[in-house]
């Protein structure tokens, strides 16, 4: 059998699509999948054989079905071993959790000679100490390397070709100057609803609730509000810059964030509470935004790393009305703008949607096939 | 030796960036460069061992010196065998010229085993038997193949990634619907001048005339303003979707192509002349220009290829004053817009400086860093 083989962990919205995008594209044909996993179940193929998937979602009654129950990633890493010793093939471990856990075990992945495609941002945003062991193990800034490889480019921005542009960037020699973009979707959308560039007057609260209605947000809005994806993605891309080597954050709770929670909000835990509560706090951003306006700006909450002043940050900043963050953006669309000293002044600008299971999965799939053409 | 070895063609300005990148970035030595040639010396390593090519271009005294005069491509190809007999690497072939007769040879440097990176957009845009004889041998489909690759970021935007997006979206099973952009960094130069969101009232042959004096178009503007420039990327774009597989262009003269080159202009081969005689025609151009701003547009030269319409068009469009193409646009950027079945109704956008010889070569390079990637 030629190609690689695929073990997926993780099978809801992202991982339904990846495992669609493979079974149902027939230039993937030599990405096998021999393994499934979610929270309560494990299917193994046979060794020598691949799972068939099926056109219409088949492999969901037979991972019900299996009577495996969810192995320990130990125990999987064993089954995988063996499956391996017949298959003489290499192995990639997608994993489509958000789970600190299976991002704590790449290391174990790594030293099991598998390589890793993932949108899960908790190991390239956790501890300095897990993504150090992971980057040493397999991260490498060699163009080439043999061993497994580790691929992210759905951490930041989805699809977007993002990490791919970045590493492209730096691997030819390019210095980066700065990053700056709108990279939740979530707070894109609030902010371009909030204040576009011709300006509005509708309340905060009532944006932050019909987003909510509408499955913008998570279940609790101050999770989204918190600033903390922003900070996720900020430490993921900041790590990926030689010349931050020596500032980076411990992790993305050390990176200057700005929550949009109101103080008085900071320790309702309750989601309905928090969301009914929210009026009260409405002139506090009319405020900002009426400031802003009054500069013929926009408001926009915004990660910045600006390598030249050493400063990561996540934070709503004000831009003109005429500026690409203000005009180009809608929608809940992410932007990027990468400064360099081959992009100035003008910088290089990547757009679109930045969240969504579709093109979530296009980038872990994007990043399957490269470890195919690398490793087979 | 472990690696790859690259031949280098073409010297110029995009050539002396690509060896500059090449010697001076410490994580490209897996790519020795084993040749160099211009129109009139060619400069080869000695078997085993690689070109020295100086901090500061002595590389490029070693060559005038050398005692070889340039090499028929044929003989090249005899000598790199020699040499790839003793150093048993896989060689890429960097053509950075736009020679019609260097593309012509690509089915003979991947008949030879040789891959193949190049900003050079003749053999992709030209006529579609060769286009077919280079996708015969190395544009396989599959996303995993052994022999020669062929890469190409740089023919369209220089190092923005178009091609490479282009082609995750496509392995990745997603359909596009309509590809349109500013594909021309002079055309994007004399339009944002020309027609700018808050209307202008300069005259189009004065703005073209200083793009001139600035050295942003061709000796003879007349060749950026036929549109043929865009239409080769047109060509381009369009043979990689599979979608259009029945309706591509023969070759790019078989684009609806636009020339903005006036009727009674049409035959003045002298640049000087023409550049003169442009004023005669300011008044055509103002007259298109009022249309648009009565309109509260912009005019921009575009490139559009409509899946769905079965359409390929290179020409002048307006569009809204608040568009990313009015808005967001400066400079001699360029811009892209990707509207597929994922990204819709919002396209995947990606701008920047779309020419250039750093940008081109940063792209030229990131192909060669994937070619050693999967040929090592």
């Amino acid at each position: 059998m030629s190609g690689i083989d695929v073990v997926i962990i993780g099978v809801g919205l992202v991982g339904s699509a990846v495992i669609k995008q493979l079974s149902s594209v027939s230039s993937l044909s030599s990405l096998h999948v021999i393994a499934l996993q979610n929270s309560k179940k494990t299917l193994l193929a046979s060794p020598g054989k691949r799972l068939a998937l099926g056109a219409n979602d088949e492999w969901k009654q037979a991972l019900a079905a299996s009577p495996l129950n969810a192995l320990s990633l130990d125990e999987l890493v064993k089954r995988l071993h063996e499956i391996q010793s017949q298959n003489q093939s290499h192995i990639a471990v997608v994993d489509n959790t958000s789970d600190d856990g299976v991002a704590a075990f790449y290391p174990l992945f790594i030293q099991a000679g598998f390589s890793i495609a993932t949108p899960n941002k908790k190991a390239f945003s956790g501890s300095l100490e897990l993504y150090a062991h992971i980057l040493h193990s397999a991260l490498q800034p060699e163009v080439v390397q043999k061993g497994p490889l580790v691929y992210q480019e759905s951490t930041v921005g989805a699809g977007l070709p993002i990490i791919n542009t970045l590493d492209d960037l730096l691997v030819t020699g390019d210095r980066i100057k700065k990053i700056e973009g709108v990279l939740s979707g979530t707070m894109s959308y609030i902010f371009n609803e909030f204040s576009p560039p011709q300006g509005s007057t509708r309340k905060f609260s009532e944006i932050v609730t019909m987003a909510r209605e509408k499955g913008y947000t998570e279940p609790n809005p101050g999770d989204d509000l918190s600033g903390s994806d922003v900070a996720r993605k900020l430490t993921i891309l900041s790590r990926l810059i030689p010349d931050l080597a020596n500032e980076l954050p411990e992790g993305y709770t050390s990176v200057d964030t700005q929550s949009l929670t109101p103080a008085g909000l900071r320790d309702e835990k309750d989601a309905d509470t928090y969301v009914k509560r929210l009026p009260e706090f409405d002139a506090e951003f009319d405020e900002m935004r009426a400031k802003a306006q009054a500069n013929n700006s926009v408001l926009r909450y915004v990660g910045v790393i600006d390598v030249e002043k050493r400063l990561i940050r996540a934070g709503l900043e004000s831009y003109p009305a005429d500026h690409p963050f203000a005009t180009s953006l809608g929608g809940s669309d992410n932007i990027i703008s990468f400064s360099t000293e081959r992009y100035s002044p003008r910088p290089l600008l990547v757009q679109g949607a930045g969240a969504g299971a579709d093109v979530t999965a296009m980038g872990v799939v994007s990043d399957l096939v490269r470890i195919a053409q690398r490793r087979m």
